[in-house]
């Protein structure tokens, strides 16, 4: 389905370590920043990679188990009038890409809202909302790879209009649910170290979050990444997994952000282990289950900021910090063009 | 010497918080973006404070001790090399001040090289570098006050300017040492918990360096903070003391870099206090003593990339965040304003 190279690269990994090493600088002492200056030479296969056209793509979608509220702090309403706010220019997102000079598209995945046809926002509703998995899966086989191939799609387009580097964020009032269901299927974690505050839960709230997802923990046993994704949901989820594939295939720079989009990164990794060698880590979230997703995938966030608001405002704050690298890698003098001593 | 307020407003911190929290994300978030959006708001005495010409200040200087290379695996000659650099825009700083539209000043505070009078660098010379204090203080309190006095000068006509917000940087090689025996006297701990790689030290070189300044460090009994500084320099750390004590003063936002621009403020702080209500801290350097300096400060870092190279790099890879934080305070919905729902 998705045709996704490795970056590895052996000669040209040799070359860029030389020229990290070769700058006006004692060697390893831009820590994090030379490993995605690396990172983004092996993605780009060249000496002097380039971000072009940034852009933060937001899915958003509801969720059958949020209407109940059991799970969720906030009303299912608050994801369609958050949509309206990212229209709108309001929100934490829209602020993070204005001020870092990021191209912001707005996604409807599946919200529980019609919104009028004139708003700037890309209509790919696979439905208003999806079911609630406590009771049937949250989408069928079907949906599930129409939501991938709604995502893929999504990504072209913006590759087509000249991005290389894509961070993804969502929107969705119980998406936490499901990211922390998809985090027990995929990282074989009990469900319970799963389970985090969302939007706000406190204790108890967290107590019974965890129950209820427990039971729709053992309710399935889906034999395929895809068929677990499809159980848990949701359309904006999936959609993240196919859009991380897609932009693999592209070779495009993937700027992982947090709780929801890293559940999304685990289902495509078990479909294709190579999307790995195109990601990049913008934070760990403050939602308890953030870091063991990282742990579990062995890297290491570049922030560390204790967000957690998803929306891909990690990625949006985390991109400066990956202009920077590549900027050093090609516009610092090295030791021998500034005449600089470098024998230690 | 220099008349610091304290930011210290009940009423406004009630009214930033609350605009912090009327802001359409659930409460707390945005993490440590909050702290700094409350802490400029407190800083400007206003609910919608401003970043204006946010600048980069590096204070170059050449140690005595560093002419023997007992302390330093980079030659001395590395430190005025490295301010050419600077002034044809090679180094890192010089990248990430461009990356992050920040305006950089170079001063040459006490390097052993004279410049080219048409160099693109603020002379405030002391000397050519400081005395040895293996042997004698490092410099004379009288040269040491009037240090404090050219960094005030330079702050000020910063400020003049239109900046509101400074990061501060050095060059000097051997300044670690420096900060170390400062930090050894500031927070009154064993010199060998304060002794790092520097500029790349083996485990050997480091336990001959934490001997040599052990050395120097019983040598000495400073009475007073101005003693101190004196006795361990270097001028670029005196001069950094002085600048952040003006900047207080004018009410800047101060945005400290790593291990030896966090000496100097060790010094400022004793010197008065207040000047903590105007810092805050760019990112935590992997130079060993530094993490600790942070601590008995008690303060958090913005930043944690493992970056242990100085020139105020940290500081220029952190007032993107420092950005963000004041715009998403100045430019995002409300709950009311959007018509999102905020009953939990």
């Amino acid at each position: 389905m998705f045709d996704i190279a490795t970056t590895s690269n052996p000669e040209l990994e040799a070359s860029l370590r030389k020229k990290i090493d070769s700058k006006t600088k004692p060697i390893g002492s831009l820590g994090i920043l030379e490993d995605l200056a690396f990172k983004m030479g092996c993605i780009q296969n060249t000496e002097i990679p380039k971000i072009e056209l940034p852009t933060i793509a937001i899915f958003a979608g509801d969720h059958g188990i949020a209407a109940k509220g059991e799970v969720n702090p906030f009303p299912q309403e608050v994801t369609s009038q958050m949509v309206y706010n990212f229209i709108n220019g309001g929100a934490a997102i829209n602020v993070f890409s204005k001020t870092n000079g990021l191209n912001l598209e707005i996604i409807d995945a599946g919200v529980n809202h019609t919104f009028p046809k004139d708003s700037n926002i890309v209509n790919a509703k696979m439905a208003f909302g999806t079911k609630n998995y406590q009771y049937e899966p949250a989408m069928s086989l079907g949906q599930c790879k129409e939501a991938l191939k709604k995502g893929s799609d999504i990504v072209e387009k913006i590759h087509d209009k000249g991005s290389n580097t894509i961070g993804f964020g969502e929107m969705g009032i119980g998406n936490t649910s499901s990211a922390s269901l998809l985090m027990a299927y995929f990282t074989n974690t009990p469900i319970a170290t799963c389970v985090g505050s969302g939007t706000g839960l406190n204790k108890e709230g967290i107590g019974k979050k965890a129950q209820i997802l427990s039971e729709v923990s053992e309710k399935y046993t889906p034999k395929t990444p895809l068929d677990a994704l499809s159980t848990f949901g949701g359309f904006e989820i999936a959609m993240l997994c196919g859009s991380i594939l897609k932009a693999s295939s592209l070779k495009m720079c993937i700027v992982i952000d947090g709780f929801i989009v890293t559940s999304a990164l685990l289902a495509a990794k078990a479909i294709n282990e190579n999307v790995m060698d195109y990601c990049v880590f913008a934070h760990n979230s403050n939602e308890q289950g953030h870091v063991k997703m990282l742990d579990f995938l062995n890297v290491k966030p570049i922030l560390s900021l204790g967000l957690r608001l998803g929306e891909g405002t990690g990625a949006a704050l985390a991109i400066p910090l990956l202009r920077a690298s590549v900027n050093f890698l090609n516009d610092m003098a090295s030791f021998e063009s500034a005449g600089v001593s470098n024998e230690i």
